[in-house]
């Protein structure tokens, strides 16, 4: 089953600059072979329902791991059986309508 | 790697009436054996993270089978490394300070 | 516009023991009239829509001079035109559908 | 209060086509004079607080205008007193750990 997922990462109890973490993350689902888009308040992320979620457990083994005791995330995730759209083909998808 | 998580499912293409939906994957949690507290918004889940997770893929697949095109889940996980907190000890936390 | 809403929030930059920001903000919610049922991942809250974004803008002002540096705060928020239902009948609504 | 916030759109009982829901927003966003980026699931927005929700709370009028009897949206929202940072701040922040 393909998902288009949306995660945000808050690592709690290592004070306020948060990047480094998001950054982690970022190359763990990039070395999952999974295609994202980083924006300002999360990261867009596209693939197979197992992949996306292991990718997402093995973020937060990482981010306890480089010294948070603790993780809140938020994960939006869409799956649909009528069709598949590419992280790129919803955003086109939106734009064409704000043409009219 | 145990969490608390929280679940809201809103399947789209199948009108304005998503409580049997719901119904069906508060079974789903129920079965696969996981606390799980309903509330207005959603629902708490407590267990370990594979099992959670593999419980809201059963969801997403039975809203799937019960006829919608479409399905978009808000997940919010948590996990600590601290110490471990129940559904009722989080809530018993905050209510505690509410009488200081 | 009437609304059924649910916030979490997250300080940033405190430490790990969150417990006293989300009372001081059930607080506020209170005060300022909202109906409001709290759970382990946030608080479901009803009411119109501007006292409720005023009582959540209130909450990250008091959580920044309680000492919070930074506040992420997830809110999702629901209206609708065809009929309006309270928190408990949205609970008892999927629970119904439970026992089918 | 300045915030950079993130909104997804769910409009209930309309189908599975959600885009030129998602479009209406966004050119009520842009009229409001806010700063938006969209993405593949939903939109960052970065502006005063009361300007930012004033526009999600034309955005839910207009949705529901537009014919949708119910709409569910899931609205994150950061508040810091450390400093400011815009939106194309907080993505080459964790780009430039990414390089490290």
């Amino acid at each position: 089953m393909k998902v288009v997922a949306d995660i945000s990462i808050v690592p709690i109890g290592v004070g306020v600059s948060l990047s480094k973490y998001v950054a982690a993350c970022e190359k763990i689902f990039k070395e999952a072979g999974l295609e994202t888009r980083l924006h300002a308040y999360g990261t867009n992320i596209q693939g197979e329902w197992d992949d996306v979620f292991a990718a997402i457990r093995r973020c937060h083994e990482a981010v306890h791991e480089m010294g948070a005791p603790r993780v809140s995330t938020v994960i939006k995730v869409g799956t649909r059986t009528d069709r598949h759209q590419t992280l790129d083909e919803k955003v086109r998808s939106v734009k064409s309508k704000m043409d009219d």
